[in-house]
């Protein structure tokens, strides 16, 4: 490409940082599914290594010269929102000194791993230490951060997983849902406490289990060729778009949660697998946003996973794998998956009250990283927010508590808004959607889902980073992100 | 430590390229045993991405000022020989150019990864354009480094595995053989024909396989907690000390090449992990030469577990994961473990005949790269050698001949001849064993391989690096290599 020299030398500069952050993606997956626990502390090492090479390949002192012509360089449309992609990418490295980096890469593998012999062993003492270094490292990034971006600090961490969010607007937003959103709980649980679904009668063995979650991953198109389902304890989407891995994990005692787990999972995993091929390697070609990712996995677990329609498919598969039962007749397994049950674990709990988690989540880790209160307050604030928003007693139990997450300990503050906020944006998706296709639910009776993923392609997996988040809302549905289709939908859903 | 600044900075360098390496093994296991085919390509960039930044980390000009400087710092003992494997690394590396080490990589991913499919396909017509650019970029490294080291081409390559050999000195070693082999295995088998060992009854189950390989390992003192078993299509030993990662493959027909494979690669896998700690990331903590590797594998698969008295340990082991019938009658399994036979696949072929395969793959190689022959002329000198070697029709036999091994798709030349000069060190290693314990075999028999396995980690892992291989060989020995012991060895185990 002749007429823009400075923006090729960044494309191939970028491209070679893809395939470095390739290596770190995959390491990372197996981390946390494979590695035996004698690895750790090299692990731990390695991935502080890689950290601190690719953000001394990120702040090369040739990139700002570089972005500054080619920003000056005659580029298409595609060019530009890369060019905007690759100047917040540098603006963001570049407020944090490599030691940093690497200090809070190899303090976030040490917690992460410790975590996950201490949370069983529900031992807070221990985690305390561990937890407060890496919650000083990220003080010290949120304030390098938000000098360089003129923000609040926890906004410039949030920043990394959902640029163009203040943590203003998410008040706004979790301000007035905590107006309706106790009442709609206790509305739903009235109305479903009338009529109890049966039972499901276990044990469900693991190896159908899995079968089951890829049967359903493949009827959700899911490319095998291009992808893995393997278990971990903490569920998640990793690798690279060419090479998806998803985890789950399994209990013979039930089968819900791996099941549904995997549905969400696969929703990320296809965002992935669609981002767009050609653009791969470039910053362009990168999911547009966590919320955005949530809502994939919303989209397929909620909007489109336990809705009636879907579980109509569901059912008979489950049947298949696990053998007949009274509880797997299609109106019962989705008012199993639709139950509305108040509980400690997040990952466990219910579209109606997972925005509590949330919202809970968010006001101590924005404490946290201000420095309003430190890692010995979490618990306290943990059982007085518990009680608050879901009437629950949490005192002492801090597996079930503050050590729940893998967020803190590998040191992800500012994420938890963006599992809210794909929520949000998965029901405007969904409304958008049957706007466009009134039949919608018949059609995906009848098994027909492809209106559901042309949309989800052509609006959110191919655009990638294409558009800001507000524009590739407004494209997508034309209005920015509107909260009031998420409570529709669950007044449709839980109310009607 | 104060007086030597620049070995300093040396060994702070080499520990950064050690822990890039880390993710770099890792990942390559992956790319063996779970990556989908949809992420090859994508993969194969990545690796050759991180062997282009390796080979630039290596060839940072500072480390010839650096390495200058440290030989003539006060160094003790281990210093002195870090320096010198330092300088070897960094001699090798600086051959070089950055762009042919990224080919070669790229050329050798793509060119394995299609072999993986030709190979079953037969299909050696769609192999050979992969392999052409494997060899030519081969010989272009192998005439870069000979310049360098002032050696012969092919003696470069082999140099990678087995500094300190010369292919006049393996032509040497393997000439001698060939002139006491042929018989041998005639005899051999004679004797064996008298009477055939009854055959063991499948099928197997590969759950039960997979069960008594980890129950074989940990009878072999392998550390679970510092590494796997997994399966791959060509069994290898990978990873990195803290974290060994051994596979092996299963087939329900038969169970001898699983256990076999998997006590071969826990040798390789236990030299790994007692590497000694102290000394890990820098170079004089590596695996002496891939020689030295072999004789571990060797020690623990000839020496060790296809010896009677250990397959009295095995026998109960046999029959508790696969249950009991007459084949596994010690002296039956041990008949078994020992059947001589020659055949097509290196692999699976047995003590006495595996020679044969590896003097003619040197044969091929040693004239390939040093341009005496093309790739289109393998497969007739492949057919004739195995006929003269082993008297075997191979023609049009692809599969099971030129592409069976994973060696020259993946650019290892040179590697082969390091297999059975294993055989040879490990030959002479039991002989010293034998000298210190005469009552060996019975220690054995009883279950306590302390002898065994306390002079391997004393006189071989924990002496790693630190000496060259003949000095390494005359400390743990008192002589030099000296292939004498294994014609002792075949002798006394197949015509006593």
């Amino acid at each position: 490409m002749a007429g823009h020299p400075s923006y090729d030398q960044l494309t191939a500069a970028f491209l070679r940082m893809h395939r470095l952050d390739h290596l770190q993606q995959i390491v990372s997956w197996d981390q946390a599914t494979f590695m035996p626990p004698g690895g750790a502390e090299a692990r731990g090492a390695a991935l502080g290594e890689m950290a601190a090479l690719l953000h001394r390949l990120r702040t090369e002192p040739q990139l700002a010269a570089l972005l500054e012509s080619a920003e000056a360089e005659p580029l298409d449309d595609v060019g530009r929102a890369n060019v905007r992609e690759m100047r917040r990418a540098w603006r963001r490295a570049n407020a944090l000194p490599e030691e940093l980096v690497r200090e809070a890469s190899v303090a976030a593998s040490r917690c992460e791993h410790a975590w996950r012999t201490q949370r069983p062993a529900n031992d807070w003492r221990s985690f305390v230490p561990n937890l407060r270094e890496v919650v000083r490292l990220a003080r010290r990034e949120a304030t390098l951060l938000a000098e360089r971006a003129g923000t609040g600090r926890y906004d410039a961490l949030m920043e990394r997983f959902e640029p163009g969010i203040t943590s203003r607007e998410v008040e706004r937003l979790f301000g007035a849902m905590k107006t309706w959103l106790p009442g709609l709980v206790a509305r739903a649980r009235a109305r479903q406490a009338q009529a109890a679904p049966i039972e499901p009668v276990g044990p469900f063995p693991i190896a159908a289990q899995r079968a089951l979650c890829e049967r359903v991953m493949r009827l959700l198109d899911f490319d095998f060729a291009s992808g893995r389902l393997d278990v971990s304890a903490h569920p998640f989407s990793g690798g690279v778009p060419e090479d998806v891995r998803l985890t789950t994990r399994y209990g013979e005692d039930e089968f819900e949660r791996s099941l549904m787990g995997t549905i969400h999972e696969t929703g990320h995993g296809r965002y992935e697998q669609n981002r767009p091929r050609p653009w791969l390697g470039q910053p362009i070609s990168e999911a547009r946003s966590m919320a955005i990712h949530e809502s994939q996995s919303l989209s397929f677990e909620m909007q489109l996973g336990r809705g009636r329609a879907f579980v109509g498919l569901l059912a008979p598969l489950v049947v298949e794998h696990l053998g007949e039962q009274a509880a797997f007749a299609p109106d019962n397994l989705a008012r199993l998956f639709t139950r509305v049950r108040p509980g400690l674990i997040r990952v466990d709990a219910d579209e109606v009250t997972y925005p509590a988690h949330v919202i809970l989540r968010f006001e101590i880790e924005r404490a946290l990283i201000e420095g309003e209160v430190e890692v010995d307050d979490i618990p306290a604030l943990w059982d007085e927010k518990m009680a608050q928003l879901l009437d629950l007693d949490t005192r002492g139990d801090y597996r079930n508590g503050p050590m729940q997450d893998i967020h803190w300990p590998s040191g992800a503050f500012g994420y938890f808004p963006c599992y809210t906020l794909g929520a949000m944006y998965a029901a405007q998706w969904f409304a958008a959607i049957r706007r466009g296709a009134p039949d919608l639910d018949a059609q995906i009776a009848r098994g027909d889902l492809s209106t559901v993923f042309g949309w989800l392609r052509e609006h959110v997996w191919l655009a990638a980073s294409r558009y800001e988040t507000d524009e590739l809302t407004r494209r997508a549905t034309g209005t920015s992100l509107d909260a009031a289709h998420l409570r529709a939908h669950l007044e449709a859903r839980y109310l009607a």
